[in-house]
C-alpha cells in the first residue's frame, strides 16, 4: 500500500456518510504505523465526531508516532455553532508524526490555519494527495463556504434531440427505470429537490427517493411566480406536505399565499435565483437538485445560477416537442455555454453528461 | 492462434479497401494449414480478383488440404456484368478442405448456393464465425442487395440541447476539427453526401473529404424542391461541378433546371425519398451520406428513409435556435423513434450516437 492507496480508502470512508453530513463536509481518515493502517474514522453527520478523532478513537495500538490521511484539512478552532473540538490539538496531543491532507478547508474558521498550527508543532504536512477526487466529494460544502448560498445541480432527462416532453406534454417514460433510480440517489444526497410549478401542473411529481432503500427524501421546492396550481397536487397534501415549500416573487397575491401556509406549507419570496439560493442557504438547505421543467432550468442557465448540470440522454428520437432549454440569447454558436469541466458515463444504453460551471 | 484470430485477420484484410469497393463488398480472405497463415488476400474494387482467389494466389506453398476463411461467402456462377470466375470452382480444383465463412452473401446471384456448391464437392463448411463483424462492414452492400436501393446514413452534429445552429444560423463550429475529421472519413468512404438546399444557401459548403489524407471526395447531391439558390455557390461552381447532382420535385421550374443542366450538372427528378434512393443504387450510387439541414433530417426519418443514424454532440448548451429535428407526429413520448441497435463513442469531449434502423 502506498500513499494513494491509504488516501483511496479515506476518500472510500467519507464517501460512507454522504447525504448526511449535511451541512458538514464529507470526511474520512486512515492512521498508518509500519506500513499498515492502524485506524479508520469518517464523519457521521452535525453534532458526531469528526473522522480525524474517529481514527484515533478507533486505533488498534498506540497512534504516536503514526501518519494520519485525512481527506479535508483538520480543524483548529472552536466558534458559535461548533460542538466537537479542534482536531489539531487532539493530533498534537497523540504525537502523530506526520499528516497528509487531500483537500484544504475552504471553511473561513479554517482554511489554511488548520496546517499552518500542525507545522508550528513540527509535524509534517503534505497536501493536495487527490485534491481532485476530495473536491469532488465535497462540492456543495465548498460553494457553501466560499460563496455562502446553496449548491445547485440541474438534472435534464431527454431525447437524443433535446425533448424532455412530447407536445401535448408527455414525458413518462423518456429514461429506463436503472437511470431513474439514479436520479432517486442523486435526491437522496441533496437536501432538497426543485421544480416549476408547469411540472407541479403537468407531472404531479411526488419528488422522493422512493427508487432507492433507505433514501432520504429531500425537502421540496416549487417555484411559481402566479401560484395558480390545481387543488390536491401530491406535494401539497401527503404526509410530508411540511417539507414542501412553495418559494413566489414578492408580488404575487396575498390571498394564494395564505392557501398554503394554512396548509403547514411554508411560503418563501425571493427576488432573482441568486437571491433565492442565498435564502436558502441560510435557512440550512445547503443544495438544491433542479429537475425542471424547460422554462425553470432557462432561468437557472441564463441567470449562471448553477454549479453542475446533468443530462441523462435516451436513444430516442421525440421531433417536435418541449425542448430542455429555451432562449439563452446565443448569437453565434461560439458564445454558447461551455462547461469548466466534463464528464460522461452510460447507463444501460443511455448517456449522462455532467458538466461543471467554469 | 485459433479460428476466431484467423477470421479477424480476414476481416482486417476486408477492411483495407473499404470506400473503393462499391458496388461490390468488401471480402478478406486467409488461407490457414497447420495453424499457420499460408496467404492472404483481400478484393481491392470492381474488377479486381476475388480476396479467396487472391489468397490463393498469395499462398506461400500447396493450398491443398488448408481451410480457407472467408468474411462472405464465395461466389459460385457467372452472369453479365460479372468479371471474375466463380471463387467455389477454384477452391475446388485447388483441394482447399474446410471452407470457414462469416456471412452469407445476400446477392441473389449467390445466395447459399456458394455454400451449397462446396457443401456438394464434400467440403467442410462452416458459417457464422463473426458474422456481426462481417455484416457491419458490408451494411451498405446488404442493404443494396437486399432492397435494391441506396444505404442511407443519417448524419448531425448538435449541441447537448439538440440544436444544429443558432436562430440566426450560425453553426461554425459545433464539434472540433478531430469529430469533422470522422464526419470526412465517412464522406470517403461513402458514394455521395447529400444536402438540402437550405445548407447549401446558408453554409455554402464543399462536401470534399479535405481533412483527411487520400481521402476519396463523393459525389454531391443537393435536395431542392423549388431550385431556388443564390448563384455562385461552391459546389455548382468548383473543378469538381460535374459531381454534383441536383435532386428535384418532376413539377419544379423547367427553366431553373436548365441553369444547371447547361452547367454540365444533372438534374434528377423524383416523387418521394424511397424512390430516390432507388433510382440513385440504379445509377450506381450505393449510398448516401445525409448531412442536413433539419427539413432534410426530418423528411428522411418521417419517410423511415434512412438504416443507420449518426449524431455528434458537442457539450454545449446553446438554447433556442435551430432544432435538429422538425415534427415526427410524436403524440406519447413512447411513440418516439427507437432504434434496433445503438454503439457510442468518445471523441475528445464529444459523444457520437450510432443507431441502427429496426
Amino acid at each position: 500500500m502506498n500513499h494513494q492507496n491509504f488516501m483511496t480508502r479515506a476518500l472510500e470512508l467519507a464517501s460512507l456518510a454522504i447525504g448526511s453530513v449535511s451541512p458538514n463536509p464529507a470526511v474520512g481518515a486512515v492512521l498508518v504505523k509500519n506500513g499498515r493502517i492502524i485506524g479508520e474514522g469518517c464523519h457521521r453527520g452535525p453534532g458526531s465526531l469528526h473522522a480525524e478523532i474517529d481514527a484515533i478513537e478507533n486505533a488498534s495500538e498506540s497512534v504516536s508516532g503514526a501518519t494520519l490521511f485525512c481527506t479535508l484539512e483538520p480543524c483548529c478552532t472552536v466558534y458559535p455553532g461548533k460542538r466537537q473540538p479542534p482536531c489539531t490539538d487532539r493530533i498534537i496531543a497523540e504525537k502523530i508524526r506526520e499528516v497528509v491532507i487531500a483537500a484544504n478547508d475552504p471553511n473561513p474558521h479554517v482554511n489554511g490555519m488548520g496546517v499552518a498550527r500542525l507545522k508550528s508543532r513540527g509535524i509534517t504536512v503534505r497536501e493536495g494527495l487527490l485534491k481532485d477526487e476530495a473536491e469532488k466529494l465535497n462540492e456543495v460544502f465548498n460553494v457553501n463556504q466560499k460563496e455562502q448560498r446553496a449548491f445547485v445541480h440541474l438534472k435534464i432527462a431527454q431525447t437524443l434531440d433535446g425533448r424532455i416532453a412530447t407536445s401535448g406534454g408527455d414525458s413518462k417514460w423518456i429514461t429506463d427505470e436503472d437511470a431513474r433510480r439514479d436520479v432517486h440517489r442523486y435526491r437522496s444526497l441533496y437536501d432538497s429537490v426543485l421544480v416549476g410549478a408547469g411540472t407541479v401542473r403537468a407531472d404531479n411529481p411526488k419528488l422522493n427517493s422512493r427508487l432507492i432503500d433507505m433514501g432520504k427524501n429531500p425537502i421540496r421546492i416549487v417555484l411559481s411566480r402566479s401560484l395558480d396550481f390545481p387543488q390536491e397536487r401530491e406535494i401539497f397534501s401527503d404526509d410530508d406536505r411540511t417539507r414542501t415549500i412553495v418559494v413566489t416573487s414578492p408580488d404575487s397575491r396575498k390571498k394564494k399565499k395564505l392557501y398554503f401556509t394554512e396548509k403547514g406549507i411554508e411560503v418563501l419570496e425571493f427576488t432573482d435565483l441568486p437571491h433565492l439560493l442565498q435564502r436558502l442557504y441560510r435557512k440550512g438547505i445547503c443544495s438544491v437538485f433542479v429537475e425542471g421543467g424547460k422554462a425553470v432550468y432557462t432561468s437557472f442557465l441564463q441567470q449562471q445560477a448553477y454549479d453542475r448540470l446533468s443530462i441523462y440522454t435516451a436513444p430516442l428520437i421525440c421531433g417536435t416537442g418541449i425542448d430542455a432549454v429555451g432562449n439563452l440569447q446565443t448569437g453565434l454558436m461560439n458564445q454558447s455555454l461551455r462547461f469548466g469541466k466534463t464528464e460522461f458515463e452510460m447507463i444501460n444504453n443511455q448517456t449522462v453528461f455532467h458538466g461543471w460551471r467554469f
